[in-house]
């Protein structure tokens, strides 16, 4: 019974890794398209969105289907919770990257908004974030999920430079406050798929160490 | 076993409730204190949020716990599901109300932005949804949840007739640029609260119905 449970599990990881492999190829092309003013690419991104949602049902029905087959307790249990958490942030996040590629077609028209330096330092990051966690979960690795929620720090830092870059920007040419506020959308975007890639940090550092860290960034950034 | 079940079911969503409650009034509080400009009640909302972040992690433990100590298969195991995720949204919802509030204490330092009138409705009508989409999900009532589905178009509108009012005001007075920022972050963060209470109605109509709504919007909209 417990191999099996264990083959059904690492088929359910498959698949998450397989998910949150496409939110990262979305969220690198939606922030290209935005920088290269490419709607087409954009355009690409929001209909891709419908295979993510797919396999997120998928990956959600497969893990009722492991409750009711297996009727896990413990840390098995919470091993499926916890896929079907990072499923619904993983889900989020393309979401998010759909929400940005709208910005990024608003954006390709003129006027013409010039692209803060940082976005794409910002964007590394953040899918490095995203990449990093699922590492985390797969190998239960509390110490690399601590490394992710301290990342976010940089992400937010970044966020703020962009912002005030933006503020500026808007204040001396009143033509590009509209582009303005998409930029400024997009970045928010950006930042809060950082804050989805910390939950799934947050979420592999309870399933190790059985503490909920959520909600506790001080005493938590400190600890690791 | 099955009225042991029931029992904690039924208790689970009293928690359920007693969360959503905490979380509609710091709603209404915290666009209370961006209205008239109270930081202090701003700050309360921030410092209510440990309380609602509590709650919502007991919860997560119960049904955690619920599932391992009956092993509810079909229906029952679909209810303990929807109970983990619905808490998820109450406590992100509580999250964008705490980011509004510190939006709220931004906006209290002039320049003072006037506040666009259709922000109360917004706020009303998001708060109706949340408490409808709750009252749907603890009645099993697919048709109330399509009705929380389809206000949430009137969400949507009154956003975007807000941030047309923010462009405006931005691009005649670059002084208020900043403050326009906050307020168009606060308001599309009520927007997203409105998501929220969105996606609990549609799994209220996947609980019903059986049937993953999500993603949907047109056919699903049409079908309410």
């Amino acid at each position: 019974m417990r191999t099996h449970f264990q083959r059904d599990l690492d088929q359910m990881q498959q698949h998450i890794l397989d998910l949150a492999a496409l939110v990262e190829r979305a969220i690198h092309h939606t922030v290209d398209a935005l920088q290269t003013r490419q709607p087409s690419l954009a355009r690409e991104v929001i209909d891709g969105d419908e295979a993510i949602d797919r396999e997120e049902n998928f990956v959600e029905e497969e893990c009722l289907k492991m409750l009711a087959l297996h009727q896990p307790v413990a840390i098995d249990l919470r091993r499926v919770a916890a896929c079907m958490m990072i499923n619904m942030d993983l889900e989020r996040m393309a979401d998010l990257a759909e929400d940005i590629a709208e910005r990024a077609i608003a954006m390709s028209r003129p006027p013409l908004l010039p692209i803060p330096e940082n976005l794409q330092r910002m964007t590394d990051l953040t899918t490095s974030m995203v990449r990093q966690s699922l590492d985390a979960f797969v190998n239960l690795d509390a110490r690399l999920a601590r490394t992710v929620c301290r990342l976010d720090d940089e992400v937010d830092r970044l966020n703020k430079d962009i912002i005030d870059e933006l503020i500026k920007l808007m204040q001396e040419k009143p033509t590009l406050v509209e582009a303005g506020l998409s930029l400024f959308s997009a970045t928010r975007h950006l930042e809060r798929i950082a804050d989805h890639a910390t939950n799934i940090a947050e979420e592999v550092i309870y399933l190790v160490e059985g503490e909920i860290v959520r909600h506790r960034p001080t005493a938590f950034h400190e600890k690791g």
